[in-house]
């Protein structure tokens, strides 16, 4: 038996944190959480800490019950961008929400690690500083949304330079087949329930609005180093084909499974192995009777159009955008404006925005600041 | 650019290797007929080998104008298992129809070359025979078939052992949602007219009887290494998945692609390269809209389930199989028996048949030459 793979699950009081302290739990000891960084749920961390003893760990403001565990653990509080570079961590799983995740995920490229991603926002604000870390120290990503996982899965054992385009899967989110007329009007309840994933609020409503999406083509042409003409997204509401790439000859492949996180969570930590024993319940195909295609509608969720427009546009727009989206979503899910001001408050504010080319992280970060500015200054119901 | 690839082509008038041609013809120099070998229609391979000028020709009765032919390229006339084995020829395409494949494939193998095989009947009747010699020879096995071609890409870049499961998928062939009484009177014309692959006419009745999946089930385990256990078929009318793989951790992985036989013949001369333009047209899933899946009926289609027992059985019993089935499918072709007599036939001759363990090659072809005696000796309309 090797000695486990040392892992430091960042963001690990979230669903993809809690999803993978599970798959971490049930490794048989081939993993262990050697590092907890949670939000603002310190109870939760606390009760982690004690089941899993980590060496390291984090919260924005700890409460006494976390303090008292990470004594009684022997763990040692310490940022998440120090703990992404220690010696003693073997991978980074950066599964925090928004531009958290991005410097602990430089921190660990840059130190030579594997980093897990399962933060959309790190790859669509700054994948351009991500690949140069990447480049500088030799770590390597491993993406953990099902979506970017099939690919991965699927790009294994290929030549570099046969793919001719990647294809996402949407499930077309809880809206789907909703009028315009019926779009203006659904409420946040509605948005929240999605018909095949259990994700995050936020994620949630990214679905809805197919933004999640949108995001997912600009982390792909991140992960996968290919331009945005070479992305494409199909609908396919079953969930079960997870993506697929299409190659020079014309063959196209597929990564399938039953809709369930703790699988490409399980690979991206176990990888180049596939762990022996199913993570998830095995998908039985004739059971699900029929696999169901077609095209998303940009009329009715111009989300997704907007972000591989900001994907081509590159430099600081992705990142305004998706500040833009951030503070929409809030607003949407606070009831202050409708489902349909999502896009019209992104698109008023990508056409204010100042786009920097190649921008430094403070350009970066500038810009989303100016982002959220402009998207909470925008009054509701603004025509488009 | 490299010298071309130089292929052997046997079978060169059959679907498969005018596609192969085909393929070869607008390889733009990549590969080269250097060898044909054809059967009955010698005035076709008089053309091919006035377009290929091959080094090699076979066939078995040539005509004049083949021998003018080959006089006119310089071609020479050599059996095809000489052909196999010779230093000039880099991959030998085996599209040979039943036995009349097995010599040239040992020869090839043990000379060390790769056998692009698109003849079911040689694994199916001596897979044991062509592991020995591809491990003797160091040659190896590139499947040809749709199916096995499909899982071949699959397993690209996987770590051997994370095998739990090769999913064939099948069309179901042209009788799929008939009625027991339906399929008694079925005709040849019928049975002849598949939905979605055009192909030569046993091979359409093996797929009309599901007896062509069944084979494909033993060419998997002999391909892939995988016991019978790990095989199993899913209907799936569309032909676009062209199988699955599910692993150790439960993902499955798929290859897709527009039904037609150019994608696996140019990938298993080009392999281990794809080549930069598609050999098909390219799939459009959101057009294909749904993609259906199922479980086979092995009550009315009982090949399939013959097939898998055969497999499972080993020794000479697939092979006795097969040949019964060669022999019964001509006798409903030429209407001296009906649909169901097939399964009918090749269940007598293997209750008749005496299994010989690990059989020789001449083992082999005396079970194969029984089993032909006794499928021409069951009379129509035996009960089962």
């Amino acid at each position: 038996m090797n000695a486990p793979r040392r892992i430091a699950v960042l963001g690990s009081t979230g669903s993809i944190g809690r999803q993978a302290l599970d798959v971490i739990a049930r490794s048989a000891g081939r993993f262990a959480a050697v590092a907890l960084a949670g939000g603002g749920n310190t109870a939760l961390l606390a009760e982690q800490v004690a089941l899993h003893r980590p060496r390291y760990v984090h919260a924005p403001a700890p409460c006494a019950a976390l303090e008292t565990a990470a004594a009684a653990s022997g763990a040692r509080f310490a940022p998440p961008e120090e703990v992404a570079a220690a010696p003693d961590v073997d991978i980074v799983l950066v599964a925090t929400a928004g531009a958290a995740g991005l410097l602990p995920t430089l921190a660990a490229l840059r130190a030579g690690k594997p980093v897990a991603i399962a933060n959309k926002e790190v790859l669509v604000m700054a994948g351009h500083l991500v690949r140069r870390a990447m480049a500088e120290g030799g770590g390597d990503l491993r993406p953990v949304d099902s979506e970017h996982s099939a690919i991965w899965q699927c790009l294994w054992g290929e030549t570099p330079g046969t793919v001719r385009r990647i294809i996402l899967t949407a499930s077309g989110g809880a809206f789907r087949d909703l009028s315009m007329e019926q779009l203006a009007a659904v409420t946040p309840e509605q948005a929240l329930d999605h018909p095949t994933w259990k994700m995050g609020r936020k994620i949630t409503v990214d679905s809805a609005t197919l933004m999640n999406k949108g995001m997912e083509t600009i982390e792909a042409m991140w992960l996968f180093d290919v331009p945005m003409a070479a992305v494409d997204v199909v609908l396919h509401r079953e969930s079960i084909v997870h993506s697929l790439v299409e190659f020079s000859d014309g063959s196209v492949k597929a990564q399938l499974g039953v809709p369930d996180m703790r699988l490409p969570i399980q690979l991206a930590l176990s990888y180049p192995e596939r762990m022996p024993e199913p993570a998830v319940p095995l998908l039985d195909l004739a059971a699900a009777g029929a696999l169901h295609f077609g095209r998303p509608d940009t009329e009715r969720f111009p989300c997704l159009r907007l972000a591989m427009e900001a994907g081509r546009a590159g430099g600081t727009v992705p990142a305004a955008m998706a500040a833009a989206d951030e503070v929409a979503v809030e607003r949407f899910l606070s009831r202050e404006i409708g489902f349909l001001d999502i896009p019209r408050i992104i698109e008023r504010v990508l056409e204010q925005h100042r786009p920097v080319a190649d921008p430094s992280l403070d350009e970066v970060l500038a810009a989303d600041a100016e982002a959220r500015r402009l998207a909470a200054a925008v009054p509701a119901g603004v025509p488009a």
